[in-house]
């Protein structure tokens, strides 16, 4: 089922793709219709998480190509709520960077609040998955060891098209970045160190993960640059495509410690 | 001026302390008296922040004492949302950490939407002031490289007793921690490597604040660890005094990769 945040008549609710042009509200209120037209929604955000946790060094090749120790333990790191962008959605190439890469992954969104939770029992405390651009200044992420302002820029978390509650067999998922319609990154999930469920019991045993919280789930080979008038594109099999034009920062805007 | 946030009458709003038994609601609402016994109230977490922006090694004295270089520029991490807990709430050292240190900070709460301020019009978007303790694993600081899980521990991140909207002079407020009423660590906001209005401004270039979030500044030298059974406190002069209840986590809670 292929689920999207919408607006209706001023109320805000997760309704699932029932057509090419309708939706079902997933928790139908009174007077609901059973099906909405498309034309009569205003499209919200994917996600509101109060976090987005994301793990790095995820998949064997690509921890071989930073050229970084393969780790024992899933390393954490947290991209800011105000960097989430949707599908079409626009990333801006902050002046202050020098190379900004994009970052294929897949993300998971969670439907229940997790804490101390099982790897077994993880799989009912996640509401779906969708695609995910772990954009990353390079430049700031080597400069300053901690990974919060290279990842953190406004724009820097493309997520979408849509939750996706029934992807199959998470350990054989097949993820692509193209720019310009060329593929740059090709992965599986299947090559991850820590598995989905694995992560999410790791994580709910540190911090009480949410009902809207999302997890990025680290990215395979193949990262490079982007560059103003790219267009980067994110897909997993069963999951999605998610798409995003880049542009340069206007010059108007002022950069950091001006 | 002093506010905390509180529900009366199934409605929660910020109010300002106007005497030790009452306080007045800051945008008062149609039939909303003009002054509440806090006997009527419910005391409400002081802040719901989006997001929770933290400076390392903004002391001097501090990097000296952890051997890192003084750094060039703000280093940023986050902590999550779910770290935060209030005066008076228990700190629970998790089984998986070592050593769990106190770090006494000053906080500052944003009270509008930033992005892209200049340093001097900072102030104009900071709501008030608070004390932090950004609670940190340290064994698992040296492990992990990134921060986020030494400082993302559920009740890592005791913020309070109020927000004080008028401190005086930023760049000479004495902070100190005590643990069991002896102090541990002292040190004073001028001896910050990047003042808080010059952090406001850095930040607000990478990433938008919103009301409500929430920027720990950095701490001082004197670090040390905390033990089941202590009481520590944060005090900041003319912000306030945080205080709070320290115990191990309970055997039945299982740890991470259980």
């Amino acid at each position: 089922m292929r689920i999207i945040r919408v607006r209706h008549k001023e109320q805000a609710f997760y309704a699932a793709i029932v057509s090419p042009e309708s939706v079902r509200p997933l928790n139908r209120e009174d007077g609901q219709p059973e099906e909405i037209p498309l034309a009569e929604l205003e499209l919200l955000p994917l996600v509101r998480p109060s976090k987005i946790v994301c793990v790095g060094l995820n998949y064997l090749d690509h921890a071989h190509e930073l050229g970084l120790a393969v780790p024992e333990e899933p390393i954490l790191f947290l991209k800011p709520p105000s960097s989430v962008i949707g599908a079409g959605d626009t990333i801006v190439l902050p002046a202050s960077c020098e190379q900004v890469d994009y970052e294929a992954e897949l993300a998971l969104v969670m439907g229940r609040t997790a804490r101390f939770v099982a790897e077994e029992n993880a799989a009912q405390h996640i509401f779906g998955y969708t695609c995910a651009n772990d954009v990353t200044a390079r430049d700031l992420q080597r400069k300053d060891g901690q990974w919060t302002r290279a990842k953190g820029f406004d724009t820097f978390c493309p997520v979408g098209p849509w939750i996706e509650t029934d992807p199959g067999d998470l350990h054989d998922l097949a993820l692509r970045t193209t720019v310009g319609g060329q593929v740059r990154q090709e992965g599986n999930t299947g090559s991850m160190i820590f598995p989905p469920h694995l992560l999410v019991s790791y994580i709910s045993n540190i911090m009480t993960l949410l009902p809207g919280d999302v997890i990025l789930t680290g990215t395979p080979a193949g990262i490079g640059p982007l560059k103003p008038g790219d267009e980067v594109s994110v897909e997993i099999d069963r999951v999605g495509f998610l798409l995003n034009p880049v542009i340069g920062q206007a010059l108007d805007e002022p950069t950091a410690m001006q």
